[in-house]
């Protein structure tokens, strides 16, 4: 175990910054960065705290890294957005091992890499408390981001991939009593794996930005009844969403069974899957499908806008209002 | 006292941010915000974590909500830049009273009003700890922004005001031994306002940018014998400082003298002074004087950069260097 310095980590941080990058001005090294952009910037900056928001515990520093930075490309690609630059400010206690810090900063420079998004200014302080703020700028491709605002009456809802994944495998890390799962491992792999180590949806938020026929769109972060009342809220409608049609893998059950959680609580009211949630122009649906056929085959049409307000979930032939009833995080 | 909870803090900060300004194309309430400019972005994030960059028993909430953005402001001052948007992250305790966070959010929206710059987005999490990370994003006016990397052979060394003011005001602040420090609260009225009310050198840092006569620049906030070596290091170069020119507060010697300190220790080694550092390109001084005539009568030269490295003080006839010797933080 070694202790860390300010020093090792700046200099870890400079090193990994250097190079040259569209855009890009001046990097780390003065009392600002300076970047440019033909278009507009999308930003956005998330904090995460230790034994909040993750747990050191179960959680490999290296995925904590990927998951660090994996949550704020999240939000630029639920704005249709090209990831392009990253601010990291830690808040770092002083007996926390250097080796921690390196793996969780491999893992943060890895997938900065795998989505060509650089690293290119932040702040290092000590403190009592383990803390990580991630600013992300990104810009938009197309004519312009998509907002939560353009949600219509006629307009069709989708999602991009199963939901209640992320929230059963933080479930199944967090119980210890549970015996069987460490045996069944590899069977709830894809949902421990969706704790851990969430793929942001950049290049499915790119293409529904260029295909021109999507109306509105978020990350699904605290829940889908929650983030659908996002939008609902933002465009002033009512999205009615049909139960049988929500996308959940299969050993979601086998979990929710061992776990004695109900299955709906997860799919609709658990957060972090970081799928895209988004809306179909009225009438463009042949289109739209046809638009997408080569990038991306798994996505799911789960309900329809309507005039009004709230989120409502049709199970057979029963209505209810589910409207932020999420995760608050 | 009043419990906080998120809601009340987000609503205070959504209200804040209503309205329009140039460049902003979305603010809160979706993924990410949205600004664009037609030049470059100058940004900048700094963390400030409670007991360690201030101290709550003597810093008063509204100005440390003023200190909090001015730090920031500060950054973008050091480019030659005007500040436009700013985000922020809160990392707050359960237990904090919504009082002091009202009256902090008070006093960081006041000093937003101030410099014409505009909160859009940003982060509010709970923790067992109180951090408070700023982002600002500003625009460079003139040809380009000034870095640190300008300053050649031939230069003169100036800087914008009285050094060492803060560093003795949080000595004064910090000994509550010293009776004699609350009966000559008003002597040392300037010294503590240096400290908990710093004011961010905006304007001075627009009207040097559009002057064209500066060949780089930076902020205060490590101590001039480390920020000038930040300077030395990134042009390459030598700087001497005369220590006879070096400008502080009348009353510097007096609080010196009562807490027991060394006053060039606080001119040349304590932090968080704020004021710009920059280097006039060679020959170019008498234009220089000339443009800034009106602006900004109380700027001093307090020494020449030569090719070399390092930075050494001249005092009397003895030269020693200082380089790095500073406040680290």
């Amino acid at each position: 175990m070694t202790a860390w310095s300010e020093r090792m980590l700046i200099e870890r941080i400079r090193e990994a910054s250097k190079g040259s990058a569209d855009g890009l001005i001046t990097s780390i090294g003065d009392d600002c960065c300076e970047i440019f952009s033909s278009g507009s910037f999308l930003i956005s900056t998330d904090s995460l705290i230790d034994s909040i928001h993750f747990n050191r515990s179960f959680h490999p520093p290296h995925l904590l890294g990927r998951k660090s930075i994996a949550v704020n490309l999240s939000d630029i690609a639920a704005m249709g957005g090209r990831p392009r630059f990253v601010l990291l400010s830690l808040s770092l206690p002083e007996n926390l091992e250097w080796e921690w810090i390196a793996a969780w900063l491999d893992g943060a420079l890895e997938i900065l890499n795998e989505y060509d998004c650089m690293l290119i200014g932040g702040d290092t302080v000590k403190s009592k408390e383990l803390g990580i703020t991630v600013t992300v700028l990104g810009e938009p491709v197309g004519d312009s981001a998509i907002y939560r605002t353009g949600a219509k009456d006629g307009d069709t809802i989708w999602v991009s991939g199963p939901l209640g994944s992320a929230g059963a495998g933080l479930a199944l890390l967090s119980c210890d009593h549970l015996q069987p799962v460490s045996a069944d491992k590899a069977v709830f792999d894809a949902l421990l794996k969706a704790h851990l180590n969430p793929v942001p949806k950049i290049a499915l938020g790119l293409a529904l930005a260029r295909s021109g026929h999507v109306s509105s769109m978020q990350d699904i972060s605290d829940g889908l009844a929650t983030d659908m009342a996002h939008i609902c809220k933002a465009s002033g409608v009512l999205a009615l969403i049909h139960a049988e049609r929500l996308p959940y893998l299969p050993e979601l059950q086998i979990a929710a069974d061992q776990l004695e959680m109900e299955i709906e609580d997860l799919i609709l009211r658990a957060g972090e899957d970081y799928q895209l949630l988004f809306t179909v122009k009225k009438g463009q649906e042949t289109l739209f499908r046809q638009s997408l056929r080569e990038t991306e085959p798994g996505i799911f049409k789960i309900g329809e806008i309507s005039s009004g307000n709230g989120v409502f979930l049709k199970k057979k032939s029963k209505i209810e209002e589910i409207s932020f009833q999420g995760y608050e995080h």
